[in-house]
């Protein structure tokens, strides 16, 4: 991530999506088995945190109803993430913005830095679960992509692998939550997902980015090498990729889990729908370019083998690029992300 | 701390005096009441972890220890530190250092950024706490220090004002330990300390930096203002100040807290002792610098309002000075930090 609470600023949409999954996270908490005799704390992980903006929200809701139902019972929040995450903004998030979860007496927030393709939890210590707009990130790039740098966009063998890493990486997820998750505790995932055709919604934007990278490649300022190594290591699944671990037999069902609900949202473009009202194309272009460079600039240019100021200077001309395209044709850019919110239990052992 | 993992490189005083608690640790350990018969797991929380080098064999003991104890319960480990601290630094060296603790199995680490002047776990959560070299580190300046960065030379008002915040500081770490604490439980701490007339011990090391920033403010490079709010805001305690909150009916004493021993030790300069063995002058001023720098940097040059490229700038030209000093004498320099090593108890409630 870009660092220094810049994810934060720029995830607007990330931020919309995430409020799909609070009816699912308000059933899942009504169903929960709350374990109120015992005095160790109640734990709530929320997998994916990033700067932590988007979680105060859904962990409000989340530490309130367990309160409500375990008045003296310490709550411990622990909030995941890959290690180079920027948990400085995250726990400076927590402790100190106005919405944070810690206006509810008792409750103790932590981080661990460690991929949620592993175990990061102690066995049967999860009573509630949360991940949103996180499982989208793949746990490795399986293999570059040839002419794009996103994975909707790659065909016939690249594609394969790129559908069999998500398979991989999605069990690995859900057989380290089966073992972390107490008995009757409940898992709210909302995920980047795409329509049954395979689309994520953000194929025109994604594609403006691919157009600027490749003209920066054809001019020479990137070579051939370092475009096809750029990649935004991420696979939108589709319902029935999301719910194939839960077929009987299936590596989720083995491993304890129960996939109780799972429903597909699309989520309208917040900043077309803001150009749309006010006709302020700049505006768009510079809100859309910003949340687009939050979440890409990362995988695409962290990673060059360059002094910082020479990847900082071709970042800056391939976005102002990106931003020009947006700029010309706003509404040729609307993005519609689409998200999978799927309510899991932990069946007793 | 400098970021970027520059405080871990050079903090070899820091790790020296941290094994001087080594033997300490071990007596806690065998003292421990450890609750085996719980399905919970036992938390270890190490008190101001910074980059964490210094936390794995420490805490390759403890949970070494517990782990023989308690075979089948989980450990957690927690690591606090403030929200600015480097996290990716410790995630990446718990994770992947060749001496960290997670070789013995069934240990999840985790991090909480809150300082330890507040209370950051729930209530009788705690087997053992450990924090080496981290409780000088003042919760606020309490006022500037005129004509010298460094505490040990105030004088009159200004160090009573010092005296008095580290006594404040020292009393909330304490009551905030003593809530987390299990009955039973043990803490362990090694702080930078004083021997009884008040000297830490690097009486000519900060004052060579302190020479170095007064030439700089004489030179017009920094204002009389900046120099002024330059302060590096730790106080050494003697051990009368470490041992003063566990007196019959003090602030200790009343939250719970028995204070089972606690003694002195004089950690020697291993940097002047390589000097003495190679006589490499440039080699002893280079690792004595940057040792300076790593702990002294952020608090003298990170508040300054300045652009970062003249902060860093600045910075370079006075630790160059400082460095000069050393190659110049590097005997003149020694430096002997004190160390107070305690072991604390938890009573039952």
């Amino acid at each position: 991530m870009e660092g220094k609470g810049a994810y934060d600023r720029h995830s607007l949409a990330q931020h919309s999506a995430g409020r799909f999954g609070i009816p699912v996270l308000e059933r899942a908490l009504a169903g929960l088995v709350v374990p109120t005799e015992r005095r160790s704390p109640l734990l709530v992980a929320d997998f994916g945190a990033a700067g932590g903006r988007n979680e105060l929200g859904p962990m409000s809701i989340a530490v309130g109803a367990l309160r409500a139902r375990a008045a003296d019972t310490p709550i411990v929040v622990v909030h995941t993430d890959i290690p180079t995450n920027d948990f400085s903004t995250l726990f400076e998030t927590v402790e100190h913005s106005p919405d944070t979860y810690l206006h509810t007496p008792g409750v103790y927030p932590l981080a661990a830095g460690r991929s949620f393709y592993e175990q990061i939890l102690p066995p049967e210590s999860v009573t509630l679960g949360w991940s949103a707009i996180a499982v989208h990130w793949l746990s490795r790039v399986p293999t570059p992509i040839p002419e794009h740098v996103y994975s909707s966009f790659a065909t016939g063998d690249v594609r394969a692998a790129f559908s069999a890493q998500s398979a991989s990486d999605w069990d690995a997820f859900l057989r380290a939550r089966a073992v972390e998750l107490r008995d009757g505790a409940a898992l709210v995932v909302v995920g980047g997902a795409a329509s049954d055709d395979g689309a994520p919604g953000a194929e025109a934007l994604m594609d403006a980015l691919d157009r600027a990278l490749r003209r920066a490649r054809d001019a020479g300022a990137i070579t051939a090498d370092e475009y096809l190594h750029m990649n935004v290591p991420t696979w939108n699944r589709t319902l029935a990729e999301f719910s194939a671990p839960f077929a009987s037999g299936a590596a989720a069902t083995r491993a304890g889990l129960r996939l109780e609900e799972h429903s597909l949202a699309e989520v309208p473009d917040a900043y077309l729908a803001a150009f749309r009202e006010d006709g302020d194309a700049a505006g768009f272009a510079d809100s859309v370019t910003a949340f687009l460079r939050a979440f890409t600039e990362p995988s695409l240019f962290e990673s060059l083998d360059r002094p910082p100021s020479e990847r900082a200077s071709l970042a800056g001309d391939v976005y102002a690029d990106v931003r020009g395209r947006l700029l010309a044709d706003p509404a040729a850019h609307e993005t519609v992300w689409r998200v999978a919110l799927l309510r899991i239990t932990r069946s007793p052992r």
